[in-house]
């Protein structure tokens, strides 16, 4: 289904990681792995001097990252036409805590893409993309759903963006008191954190007889399960 | 700790939920109670007419939202002299897999805050706000940490924005299928997901018969843990 992703050019200095510049990551196999794990990304766009940020579902297909929505939402209408837009998707993998205050931290993994917002405009094009989606989140499923009807498609917008603008940033260590803190008598260490599933929870109408699928079973598929 | 909250005015129109006005709420309970939970904020900012959202640590005291980051970064740079941001903070509750693709949902809680961000100016408000912050995550811990020195503080921006323009959005539901589509013969469900905490990693200087403390042996504090 993925497709190979292309070698990424040097960082513009939009996105290159200033602050901590050891976590920053530029190479796409990163970027892809981060996008492809965040259900959610964060859409940053601006209306009128004002930065809004609304989260929602994104997903990648080869050098594009995108996102849906009702063709009505705001979201979706200052974004569609070419806007600047930033999307964001953050993993939070740990707390760290340190000896002192400030040398507290999270372990995460996050990707930042700049650029411009585009609309999928031909109707196949938005099926495909959608068929993605659903087929990123449970392989499988989607030859398997009520086929959309025109009505629905047409009352959703896909919008993309291309991936040559995007960075990573990655911490995924220990401890790192100041030098002479290690002896002072308080806890410190990681404790882990991961989106974890639960049991599914069928609907009414499922039948007795009717088997979870393998990425129900599979805890919501690529979603980390809690420790077993 | 927590300072009772205030009651919210309507909400402007820039943070009233359109799309699916029904998932809208403003009243402070239910904002406050998604921003206490959430460990990440996604803070948005303009640069050139070009939005960034950068993923940081956000907590509440009362009426204000916290964020902090180094003094020379460019998130804080651009947001700390009364530039308009907007901070999301949003919770993955659940993965809705409905019998048609354009059905398919999230279960979720988010927070979307509007305004402008001020930097702390005084450096014992901003040690009283790095304090709140690491209570907030981990209540009792301040006391026993090793103090901060002036050259920490002096390092670190703490930036705060009002909680007077917010509005929180929740799906919390099962599957809502077009009629008729109930019998099309197809696992359809709720997933629930939530971040989950492992087992805590002591560092190699925590003594053997040191105990955790509570807040790391109850997984991380207030982070959701996997069904007992």
């Amino acid at each position: 289904m993925r497709q190979p992703s292309t070698p990424t050019p040097p960082p513009s200095d939009r996105v290159r990681v200033r602050r901590k510049p050891d976590r920053g990551r530029y190479d796409r196999a990163t970027i892809d792995a981060i996008l492809d794990e965040a259900v959610i990304g964060h859409v940053g766009y601006v209306i009128d001097g004002q930065p809004y940020v609304t989260p929602t579902s994104i997903w990648r297909t080869g050098d594009r990252l995108y996102w849906h929505g009702s063709s009505a939402s705001r979201m979706l209408r200052a974004t569609k036409d070419g806007a600047p837009v930033c999307v964001t998707a953050s993993l939070l993998d740990g707390l760290v805590l340190a000896r002192s205050g400030f040398d507290h931290s999270v372990n995460y993994r996050s990707v930042m893409v700049l650029g411009r917002a585009h609309a999928v405009e031909e109707e196949a094009e938005a099926l495909a993309a959608l068929e993605a989606f659903v087929e990123h989140l449970y392989p499988g499923r989607w030859a398997k759903l009520r086929p959309p009807t025109r009505q629905e498609l047409k009352a959703t917008s896909v919008l993309w963006m291309d991936l040559d603008e995007a960075s990573a940033k990655v911490r995924a260590d220990g401890v790192h008191d100041e030098p002479g803190d290690e002896t002072w008598p308080v806890w410190a260490g990681v404790v882990p954190v991961a989106l974890a599933a639960g049991a599914p929870e069928p609907d009414e109408f499922v039948p007795d007889a009717m088997e979870e699928p393998g990425y129900v079973r599979r805890r919501g598929g690529r979603l980390t399960g809690p420790a077993d």
